[in-house]
């Protein structure tokens, strides 16, 4: 599996789920984390979304699946540029639209992914991820992964 | 040629014309359909366009060139994730922008292509194309394919 | 290194700096020019932005990096369907999306990539490229390489 292929399955399963799989794409110690550009840029530990471990995401999936009063909405990754500077090491570029129920798709976030893969149990994971999202402000409704 | 070089291809004969080539991507009993998320999900066999041979795309063609009241936009296809999940299914994720004539770029729809191809005279084709589209809501100004 | 992987690299560059790597990406004598799409099909001259040498991009990025007065902004480069129609002579497409220092991220421009590839050095290198973007306006604020 190249890097492209995982991440365009990764991308795939965020948007067409089932979300129980998005843990899967990572190692059992791995860190996943989303931080605005301006905070990772200062190199200041402050993330909008921290998970230590898979058991921490399993826990933020079934998190997102009790909130019932969430409304769906309906979300796109186009991811691009990806690529493998350093053996295990990964980059790319990312556009995430949303389309609310009755309304008109919009640019919901924009950023980078960096990450690090390891080779878990014969299949490539990522042993680490980095979202760096290009706003400064935090949209306050993002409960999801990127 | 690969199925991103295909995608590739097909998206730029979309924005850069002419027209007329898009039905070449297709083989003659292909079928080519614009479906809603929601209606794919539930399996509702609504369809906003649907052309069930080359025939009727071209068809589709020349009905699209006649509209001469119809305000030209410039449509721009980010295809990504191109993937082949199995021998000749393919699968890949849009973002499909539009340009009025003196107006700001924006996201006209997102949404995922599931296709099928085979290989047609030598040249690969899609045997059957499904674009399904993100938004509720039926894009009334919707002519063209995607 | 493959074209996507230039383009990766280019579109990096101009998102995450500095800028001064941009003109690297460049034989000293190639011409970089963004075009409007409208001007670019009837063959007309005009540009947005031109510059005939490397040392003129040179010249330009002393220019933007003086104007204390610009406003910071986050730009992010999707690119997508590189190819290569003939040995070094490649082909994108891009989506541009900006982020202002406390809004909502939106689209900047959309367009295509038209490029000459040469051998310099031992690097990859475009001894041309053309910017060309949908939009018939000029966007006034943009003094930034595509």
């Amino acid at each position: 599996m190249t890097p492209a292929d995982l991440f365009a399955a990764y991308a795939d399963t965020l948007d067409e789920g089932p979300l129980e799989i998005w843990p899967t794409f990572f190692t059992a110690t791995a860190t996943y984390r989303i931080v605005a550009r301006e905070n990772f840029s200062r190199g200041l530990p402050l993330a909008l979304m921290l998970c230590e471990s898979r058991a921490m995401m399993d826990d933020r999936v079934r998190a997102i699946q009790e909130l019932s009063m969430y409304a769906p909405r309906v979300m796109r990754h186009v991811v691009s540029s990806v690529r493998e500077p350093e053996p295990d090491r990964v980059m790319a570029t990312y556009a995430v639209f949303e389309t609310p129920p009755e309304g008109d798709t919009r640019v919901f976030s924009t950023g980078r992914y960096l990450g690090h893969l390891a080779l878990d149990h014969g299949t490539i994971r990522f042993s680490e991820l980095t979202v760096i999202y290009d706003t400064a402000l935090i949209p306050t409704s993002l409960i999801y992964p990127l």
